[in-house]
């Protein structure tokens, strides 16, 4: 363990070291190095794919369920939407050196908030390849050095991506030491990394809520967290019923497995009757099971009694709670008491229960007359993702380039002096 | 402790449910509450100095340092000031409901980011009882709930203030248990607070370094630091030496004993011998004690040694280190090694150094030609602060009303489905 640390912390310390010349690339730099990496990803195609080959085939060899052997696997499609996403953050404005908030003091000081990178950002993540080069691309745009940590599962897999990356990155002007691959698997040497302060400056986990909370509980070092998912679409007494009938399957259906889905129905009791039948039939024909309360279970087919503790539950699969409010108040106090203040939506025509909803419901993301599944970098227009936070400080939601800075205040003076 | 505990969690909770109705509060109504707690204050101020002097008094018989019985003691005119403050509050623009990075997707979602408030803020702070009022009228107008628990010191004169604050602030419209003063000075009070996840969203504590140690230590609440100000004054070769002689002795002398004065003298080799003698002359004959290395100690009078200990040294006190650099790299090299990260300040009329300093110094306050003295919410035109933050998390220097809310995105679509 003592080696293993010494060992980690000189690397990081590089990194660190690395992460100050990174402050200074010229936005021009920054794309030239996220367009090289992105050909070289592209070129490379072979490569990775062989070494994601040994990950799956390990993978399936210790019988991992289909699911995370689907996270895993990678084919020329999923490399060039890899490649794609590089593309567009170079794309994306360049948040360093914007100053915001500005004013001149009476005594003539110009003082101004100018966006900085936060410095070195350290990712733990579990068997998606892809978060490699995403938060490679997302880091290197926002000027951040960056220690990643995958999954032994994709161990392989991460390593041939991150050597083309940084081959390429270095070729195009990347300074050295700027990205780093822990490829140490030993569950140790996270808990080296977590202990990081004075190098680190903050640590993003993406993954299972047991991953979060082990490294919560571990961490020394500033996390922003990404918990469960539990959205809630609330369909009002004005809503329109078309519309809500297909945000609601959407956001059940299209994909189940994800932390922006949604988990829980709540629908007005005035048009319960009208709406509840239709869209239960709807979701049960796509394999859904449909857990009610007393009201739900009254006015539509095949609805099994939901128990308190489906309501806080994020069931990441074919499952969704349903229950009838008397109310839009009774709707907010419903997503108050069991919500994760992930992504919740309201569909409604009624300008004043809209603008309610967003008020008053605490969330990352509050939509109206739209799918909570929209909650995601790259739909958001940022590239891709470090992480959705549902934490409240420094980052909520979606973390693309801009929520990779912090800021500065820069103070301009001509010799001022405090009287 | 575990009655204590309930009551103080029943307490919380209150002030949590609270904070909801905060959140709604209409820009003129805050501001009313404001100006009737600036009113009130100064109406009271017979009240306010009364309780003042018990307090003053058990300080006095405990043997306080001057210091503290200096920080604790009110008087006509600093009753004013805190009034004052509450008035330029009401004054700043409030940045609730202010939409950002507004953009409209290719699927026509219109995304922004909403600033809304924290939720309920805790403050822990030490003697000064001007505190009280500044956090209360911060929070007020950010829209957020507070809970405070200042030093037992100055218990008296915060609960006279804070009665004084909340019933003119009920009479105005202030939500009912929003503001919350802890009177319990039992010391197991604070580790409750600390652990109040899900009620607390934030812990600001001001005040030595031993007491923010001692909070980061036990929260499980996130924390913004106010951590020790090591700050620096670097004149550079291209400097008006009058100017730097000026801001130099200001930065050091005018208030020693607070974070934002200078520890730290950088003096570019080019210009030590015309500059030194002069300035070293001057701070001497004003108390100062000057810790020099080698070349200082050859260049002025009456200089000691300075040892290695110092340079990462925050004095608060009438001492200065000093250190002849061979240029501006070693400057920011010497700051980055031992700085805090708080304020530091570059002296020169050479315009690439200048930016230069400004790119490199990774500190939260970076100020060019101007005394490291303003690093202060009222002088950065904030009104007061809720503390000066050495984290590169959600907020970094002076915070105010703007750096105590956060953002949640708000989607407004038609229809919208992910496909």
């Amino acid at each position: 363990m003592d080696s293993m640390k010494k060992e980690l912390y000189e690397t990081v310390k590089k990194v660190k070291d690395a992460s100050c010349k990174m402050v200074l690339l010229d936005t021009h730099i920054k794309n030239t190095i996220l367009l090289a990496m992105s050909k070289a990803l592209v070129k490379n195609t072979v490569l990775i794919l062989k070494a994601n080959k040994k990950d799956v085939a390990l993978s399936m060899k210790k019988g991992r369920t289909p699911a995370i052997i689907d996270r895993l696997m990678l084919n020329e499609k999923r490399i060039k939407d890899m490649a794609k996403c590089l593309k567009e953050i170079a794309l994306l404005k360049d948040p360093v050196g914007i100053i915001e908030q500005s004013s001149t003091t009476e005594n003539g000081l110009f003082i101004g908030k100018m966006k900085v990178p936060i410095g070195v950002v350290g990712i733990i993540y579990e068997a998606r390849p892809n978060v490699t080069s995403d938060c490679v691309g997302l880091c290197i745009k926002s000027g951040n050095a960056i220690v990643l940590r995958g999954g032994s599962e994709s161990i392989n897999s991460n390593i041939a991506i991150f050597d083309i990356l940084n081959d390429a990155g270095l070729k195009a002007g990347l300074p050295k030491d700027s990205i780093y691959l822990l490829t140490n698997t030993d569950r140790k040497a996270v808990d080296i990394i977590l202990s990081m302060t004075g190098l680190i400056d903050v640590i993003i986990p993406r993954g299972g809520e047991s991953l979060i909370k082990e490294v919560v509980k571990k961490a020394k070092v500033p996390v922003i967290k990404h918990y469960k998912g539990v959205c809630h679409v609330y369909v009002d007494e004005d809503a329109d019923l078309n519309m809500a009938n297909n945000i609601v399957f959407n956001a059940k259906v299209q994909r189940p497995g994800v932390c922006n889905a949604m988990e829980t129905l709540l629908v007005h009791e005035h048009v319960a009757a009208r709406f509840l039948p239709g869209i239960v039939k709807l979701l049960k024909d796509a394999g859904v099971e449909i857990r009610g309360d007393k009201v739900t279970k009254r006015i539509a087919k095949g609805v099994v009694a939901a128990k308190e503790s489906d309501w806080p539950k994020e069931y990441l699969d074919l499952i969704l709670s349903v229950r009838v409010v008397k109310d839009i108040e009774q709707a907010i106090e419903h997503i108050k008491k069991y919500g994760s203040n992930h992504s919740d939506a309201i569909v409604t025509d009624n300008y004043e229960n809209g603008l309610r909803f967003i008020k008053e419901v605490d969330s990352a993301c509050v939509y109206i007359n739209a799918s909570t599944r929209f909650t995601d970098g790259n739909q958001f227009g940022k590239g891709a993702e470090m992480g959705i936070s549902t934490d409240k400080l420094h980052a909520r939601g979606p973390m693309g380039v801009e929520e990779l800075t912090t800021y500065k205040y820069v103070i301009f003076g001509n010799g001022q002096v405090r009287v």
